[in-house]
């Protein structure tokens, strides 16, 4: 893992096409954020200490958050270029039943954003507020599609749905993540995906 | 259906907690919103003429939100006491790719909150950035709690995970609409709570 002070300039060009930022606030978020680059298949709690105090921009490569459920790894949140991944505070104080971890799929460079920071500019700039409203609603209709996803009685319209939602990382990802994040058993999908394969 | 000024007061007691909110942004509330008494088994849709624009907070009573997927429905989303449902939008200019229809399980009070009251609560009182951020939050976890309890592989850990999630309405629910919500035929789940039922 290796931190660099740049990276900071994709997500500043993101978030700035959600509202203008000043220059107060781009020069206190490249001073305050860091990036690490992760190999593919590492656990990011093994690289970033404080894992759960963050949240994180992938800048590049793609991150599957899983959940651990009777020893079994289910794959819950898939993060690619240019959206966040991480644990999102509940200001309900409702603590999660699961905890998600995370993980690179692909080797990843992401932007490490500590809740530290983003309490810090809330306070200073009350105007980042408007911004984390609009990130919130954004990643809010991502979930939301995600538990719509997995509710979908057929293993094929689910498969064709999520090539349909991603469509830069439908053969991007393992077909074991892949497999539990669709419900299906491995042997499903890869005999949906050769179907699939097949049509003209 | 009956339209009545009041029923803000569980709202704003609610929000309140959150982030204290000023005299004039209550006033502005009190003005701008009203409540609407729905009852069970009605489509908010067919109630409420443009419930694709506006967002309900359930003063009391139960609302589900479903998909439909090849002619049947699939519930998506439960609403209790104190919590919203709707479309939020999304900033990300992202059309989401099933619409949820809107459907009252038992006598309902919502209170209606249309965007455009909403738009103009943040412009006029920019300081209602901060609660947006802070409810969407909690929204966004609430929707990533949906989008794991469907994952988890056994039909039996999700009846049980819904049950600890949802203890205030997990008798509420007609097992028809709490069978698609939990991913399993109406037969699993009603084997699954019998089951449950005879154990000391």
């Amino acid at each position: 893992m290796s931190e660099i002070k740049s990276g900071s300039e994709a997500l500043l060009k993101f978030l700035n096409g959600l509202q203008p930022l000043s220059k107060e606030i781009i020069d206190f978020a490249i001073e305050e954020t860091f990036s690490i680059s992760v190999k593919k298949n590492t656990l990011i709690d093994s690289v970033q200490k404080n894992s759960k105090e963050c949240v994180f921009f992938v800048i590049s490569g793609l991150v599957r958050g899983f959940i651990i459920d009777e020893e079994k790894e289910i794959t819950t949140w898939l993060a690619h270029e240019n959206s966040l991944i991480g644990t999102i505070r509940n200001p309900g104080n409702i603590a999660p039943t699961y905890f998600e971890h995370l993980q690179a799929i692909e080797n990843s460079n992401l932007l490490v954003l500590p809740y530290n920071f983003i309490d810090r500019l809330y306070i200073q700039f009350p105007e980042t507020n408007i911004l984390g409203r609009k990130l919130l609603a954004i990643h809010f209709n991502m979930s939301q599609e995600r538990s719509i996803l997995s509710r979908i009685p057929s293993a094929e319209a689910r498969y064709k749905q999520f090539k349909e939602n991603h469509p830069k990382i439908k053969f991007r990802i393992p077909l074991k993540y892949l497999a539990t994040y669709l419900g299906m058993r491995i042997e499903t999908l890869s005999r949906i995906r050769n179907k699939t394969k097949l049509k003209p």
